[in-house]
């Protein structure tokens, strides 16, 4: 008997019929004889539409309303889920972020979890029942509600796995795990039966959608094994957990931004005069650096799109701030590699640059870390330079990581 | 500068642009130098939405679940309208039912506002913040969100008016405040421009849809001043306070239920037998039953329908379980005429009976009470039935109350 927590998000829950099969998974774990705790996010679209809603009625929304509103479409969707499984004949309880004792930092609409008070969640399993989470959301210190950020559900499991100690965290999704690369992009992109924690940060940084970059440096934090598996399937999916380098860095996977923005300062003068201020206008949107590369009297910032509202008057205000001295570009994606240490070696860089080029691929300019290679391209050209890569590091036999 | 309770009905928040509307009305009540407490309700059909899609996974949702639901479909309406105020450039906050300090009874689903702990308003009010109340939601003795039951945004704008002692309590929707009879029904029906609260809880027993009876008794009780108003314009709407009642009794207004079941029990041993089984069999469904009459060896039940989710297999039900011996008809409607003393009046109950009658309407029974005469008639002639009353008591000059 194992106690598991699950995730389910918001496609997993999409309509009255996902719902149903929801219940169903669930309760044949529970049946199984585990203790089950199921985290749950808004159902489908839900959240963009309340998001919509409420930019139509103010420019700017209160961050603190936002969250109240946008906090209840995981509490439809845990209340939709909970009385489901309770009409499949077992005991269950929904409990808000709040109710389950997930505390957050102060900020509204981007607060991380500081604590899971787990008391609640503990009792009512110990009562039999199996307890539905509200995703993405949690109380600050001044008892008001929060929310995490997109992807936030997906933090919320670890975080809840990790206060209750569960033995097991899976979070469930549409895909199969984590793939070698976006299988929309990548026809031969492949589901990989194992990441690292520091192998996976880098793949969410880099355009990784299947799970949030938080969740997984909570996970790696408190050490919780996640599970990235499918929801309607019963395919083993991801294990992401400690792991370490073997043999030469190879590259694990793949993956891409489809739209950044990148700022760059050139000469001395401009970096003295403006970086702080660039970085603080960036900053006081709340949006989120992708990358920052220092060279010499040149500074390169790397920003991903999705957090921004209205790209091109984010961009336009950028240039008209900073007067021409700086240079906005938009239109430009990314590729990247991501594998332990591959960053620090030569081969695989030069590797991945010469199978761009043979692509046609024109690299604007690229940044290497410990573990990822980030090349910056046209945005066009980003669905050629993800094949290249994935076809230079991940279809060749030779390099393709056996299956454990 | 007075303290004004302003409440909003569904009708009158149902998309952006009525939200925008409600906004702009409550800052100008603002600027026109008084504080505002507003309490709104779901947009438009959300409760329906919401209850419909909890009954298609669960055919007995769990009470509590269903409260938790529910309790969103304010919430969401607070925080767009709060949002759209702070918009028009005043400070607003949205408190959810809990959080302004709203206690109800256990029981969910359909609780009863206990008490309301209003430090919290009191305290955003000093602040010079316009507060937004999610209606028709508290929060029981065991610190789980409770709903109040259809209509109960009603109750709960009279009960915050008398937690914080206001001015004014004006409840808006989308008719120019208590009518004489539907309008939609009856052509000559008029606005009336007041009512005293005996009368109010009558017509809205029996049918009145402008004001839910609970927050009528409540406001009673706490001898709040309730104004009913429309959100589109700026006639006076209706008074609803104590009123004595001066000269001979009249017919004030006439009301309707256009479906109702009644249910009759005849001869003394059945009566006996079964008299207390009939009403537990109906208590247990937690419906409201409209009259009582007992004449002699007979007992007849009315049951308004409007909250019986299934009302023939609610019927079946009574007649199976009491094996024939109890008579269940459906497709039964009322009329009622309401006025201070009416019922004892034997006049007024004779030209009742007279004027149906003319009209060629089958009274199948009729009930006197203090306040009122109901008749029970065919579903198909309630109409009929109801101008026919109209015409009778308040078409007449010379029976046609005053304008105050």
């Amino acid at each position: 008997m194992s106690l598991i927590v699950q995730k389910y998000g918001g496609s997993s829950v999409a309509d009255e019929d996902k719902i149903r099969h929801v219940a169903r998974r669930i309760v044949e774990t529970r049946r199984a004889g585990h203790d089950v705790v199921a985290v749950v996010s808004a159902m489908g679209k839900t959240t963009n539409n309340l998001l919509n809603m409420a930019r139509s009625l103010a420019q700017n929304p209160s961050r603190r309303e936002l969250d109240m509103l946008l906090a209840c479409g995981e509490r439809i969707s845990m209340s939709l889920l909970s009385m489901t499984i309770q009409e499949l004949g077992e005991e269950c309880i929904s409990l808000t972020g709040p109710q389950s004792g997930i505390r957050t930092t102060d900020n509204h609409f981007n607060a991380r979890i500081t604590d899971v008070k787990a008391g609640r969640v503990e009792r009512e399993i110990e009562r039999g029942r199996i307890v539905v989470v509200a995703g993405y959301q949690g109380m600050n210190s001044r008892g008001e509600v929060t929310t995490l950020g997109r992807g936030g559900s997906d933090t919320t499991a670890v975080a809840v796995a990790a206060g209750i100690k569960a033995d097991r965290c899976e979070i469930y999704s549409d895909v199969d795990g984590v793939y070698t690369a976006d299988p929309r992009i990548v026809d031969a992109a492949r589901p990989m039966p194992e990441v690292s924690y520091v192998e996976m940060t880098e793949l969410a940084h880099h355009g990784a959608s299947v799970l949030n970059p938080r969740a997984v440096e909570y996970a790696w934090k408190r050490q919780v094994e996640v599970r990235a598996r499918c929801t309607f399937n019963d395919a083993p999916g991801t294990v992401i957990h400690e792991r370490d380098a073997e043999g030469d860095p190879r590259v694990l996977g793949v993956a891409c931004h489809k739209e950044l923005i990148w700022v760059s300062l050139r000469g001395k003068d401009v970096l003295e005069k403006l970086g702080d201020d660039v970085l603080e206008a960036i900053g006081k949107n709340d949006i989120f650096v992708d990358s920052i590369s220092e060279n010499g009297d040149r500074r390169d910032l790397l920003i991903a799109t999705e957090d921004i509202a209205n790209l091109d008057s984010f961009a336009d205000g950028l240039r008209k701030d900073f007067d021409g001295q700086v240079a906005v570009s938009t239109e430009q994606g990314s590729v990247s590699g991501v594998g332990l240490n591959i960053g620090q070696d030569a081969d695989v860089v030069a590797q991945a640059e010469k199978a761009l080029e043979k692509a046609g691929i024109e690299v604007r300019m690229s940044v290497s870390r410990d573990h990822s290679i980030t090349c910056l391209v046209d945005a066009p050209q980003v669905g050629d330079a993800l094949r290249a890569l994935h076809s230079c590091f991940l279809e060749d036999s030779k390099q393709s990581r056996e299956v454990a």
